[in-house]
């Protein structure tokens, strides 16, 4: 018996002759990407870990399983028409092996591994003429203190592998630091590489969609806001940075996406910082190869969201406008803070709607633990320290139930 | 055994403390609620007739059954916050049941009745003052004969009951057309109301949602062009009427919404004609208390659409900016046309794209059907004849997979 196309889930959440896009990995990227996917007539096919997942709960084709296990793989492709991903983590090889079964996986492997591996990442940039900071892979206690000479001991060390949101990055103050560090991870098994501390003024991001035959959009460059290495804030468009840079940086990501043969969304994390002339330049920080938080701005100051694009992209659709509908979009991540206050979420809400009708509030559906990403609210106007004095009260209220400002009703 | 709150479907849909809204209906306006559920954290609790209706493909937490059904309302609400509809055709009896129950049920039965039966609804409209055409009860055919003297003949012969998308609406041309109409639907046991045509200048909608403990929030009023009896598009806001008119029609949708009692949203459907000095004025036409096909307009065109807002009235959450994010939007159903053209959805959606790709195109996971509302294109922008040309030419692809203006790539 044949299966028919697009069964393996939940047959009745797609209606025939519409495409079916399988998403790995249930957490919020995923559960925005359904958003998007339900106003194009659309539903995912989700691969994930827990039922009460993130994404799975407002998904109705999902498929439970293992993103290490091929044959759980195999199972959430079942007859869809692409695959992508709300993480980078899948085994290369697993991606090899259904592409030669006949898989459309977007983005690829190919660039994918450049997304996977800090070091095969820099390498890359390295030859296509992208600036990166001076960096070396670190095999030894020998490979780091000789790196630590060629910079001036201004050293951060990195996890190769599977680092995100401040975690996997350490700053050794000096050198002995430095070796204890690298002898204590290299024995865990850690793969390690080293780049050269930046004389930061802050960090951007530039974000792209870049569909499989070639197209590739833009948007805006915005301003990242780091607090202990998560991003807490993104601005858009960044605040007085120079049409030529703005322009510099877009222009980069278009080459990343191009010559490393990425599809979907990619954000290029950028520094920016000055240069011996002591002129603001660019260079890469990290890349990822789907929505990224310094997107979320989109979803409510531009027409197009990031979470849209993306699933036009790998579906190879045109893709959308990427203007603006507001002079400034400020995007404040929600952290799960020291304790869980008592007052329930439902009811914080509606305290930051009360004050801001405007707030743009987004949950993931997670419950609290400290330093977990539960939700971000986004606010649009023209006034942009009062945009982002709001944002960043509406986010800080519904993290800890009280006021930053003092505001009283 | 005490079963936990919120259980009745699909437990792992639901976050522990956030607010579960029960949906009672699976068609588009569901889909659309859910969708912002998803964002607010949430994700709805669904009545469905079918597994793979519009609402039911893009939901996790599905109850299959119906709702003229007792049982299976009360299997759909059980451990929710609240309970809504994406239609007004529940039997009164079973709500004012379910609240004697404890059943939060917004918009409550005695709202719900005014949308249910055209008279009852004209009755109270008089009651409280708001304008409506000369209107009558038709029980025989004496009724109908005495009201086509009253009104010189100018008859709009209505169904009390179940009407939509034209359906139930009747312009007999004669006395004689209107006595056979009336004795055949009576006998047919249709309860018949009949009202005065009025001498259309256009339509106008005017729509605002209504929290339980008061707040009501007007959007702006917007242009309804109907085509055959079906909202075929809506502009936003409305050309050319003057504020003094804009204004007394959000009042006279925000002094419904209290009289009535309604809760969640509220789309006032009005007539504009002219009076007998020659002066626009409006007359209210019908009402709807649920998101409505002149509001979606709002998902891309204003800060908080009617989606987001009938979920946070519903709840009774402060409600949310009604500020445009556009000079105009336009929205643009897409109807079934008279055969399916072979070109499959997801290329005309491509096509649509690659000529407009600022078109935001929503579709409801819905086969053809001739006539069926299967999406509807949003476009925003500030050149309003523009707006309105390629909203409509975008619509009017998705149907007939050919440009109505003769374009070609």
């Amino acid at each position: 018996m044949t299966e028919p196309a697009g069964t393996s889930g939940n047959p009745n959440a797609h209606v025939p002759g519409m495409p079916v896009v399988a998403v790995i990995g249930d957490g919020q990227l995923a559960r925005m990407m359904q958003t998007e996917a339900i106003a194009l007539g659309q539903s995912i096919r989700l691969l994930a870990g827990t039922p009460d997942s993130s994404a799975a709960q407002v998904a109705a084709d999902v498929v439970l399983g293992d993103y290490t296990d091929l044959d759980d793989l195999r199972e959430a492709v079942r007859g869809v028409d692409v695959m992508t991903f709300d993480h980078e983590h899948v085994p290369t090889g697993h991606l090899r092996q259904l592409i030669s079964e006949g898989v459309n996986v977007q983005p690829g492997p190919e660039a994918l591994v450049n997304a996977q591996d800090k070091l095969v990442m820099r390498r890359r940039l390295r030859e296509i003429g992208a600036p990166v900071p001076p960096f070396a892979a670190i095999e030894s206690v020998e490979d780091a203190d000789a790196f630590f000479d060629a910079v001036d001991g201004a050293v951060c060390l990195k996890a190769r592998r599977g680092g995100y949101d401040g975690h996997g990055v350490w700053f050794p103050a000096t050198r002995k630091e430095l070796a204890e560090l690298t002898t204590k991870l290299l024995d865990a098994g850690t793969p390690l590489m080293a780049e050269q501390k930046v004389a930061l003024v802050r960090e951007l991001s530039a974000m792209v969609a870049r569909r499989p035959s070639g197209q590739v959009v833009p948007w805006p460059v915005v301003e990242s806001v780091q607090t202990n290495g998560i991003c807490t804030e993104a601005v858009a468009p960044a605040p007085e940075l120079s049409e030529e840079l703005a322009e510099r940086a877009r222009q980069l990501a278009v080459s990343i996406a191009e010559e490393l043969g990425v599809t979907g969304a990619l954000a290029v994390e950028l520094f920016e910082f000055r240069d011996g002339n002591g002129q603001p330049t660019i260079a890469v920080n990290e890349l990822a190869m789907r929505p990224h938080n310094t997107g979320h701005w989109t979803q409510d100051g531009c027409v197009t969201s990031q979470f849209e694009q993306h699933l036009r992209a790998v579906l190879d659709y045109p893709l959308g406008s990427v203007e603006t509908t507001s002079p400034v979009t400020v995007m404040a991540n929600v952290l799960g803070g020291d304790a869980d206050p008592e007052l329930p979420m439902a009811r914080r809400m509606a305290d930051v709607w009360e004050r801001f009708p405007a707030a743009k509030i987004h949950l993931y559906g997670k419950t609290w633990r400290a330093g977990r990403k539960i939700g971000h609210v986004n606010l649009a106007g023209d006034d942009l320290p009062r945009v982002r004095r709001e944002a960043n009260l509406a986010a800080d209220y519904l993290v800890n139930a009280r006021w930053a400002d003092g505001y009283t009703v």
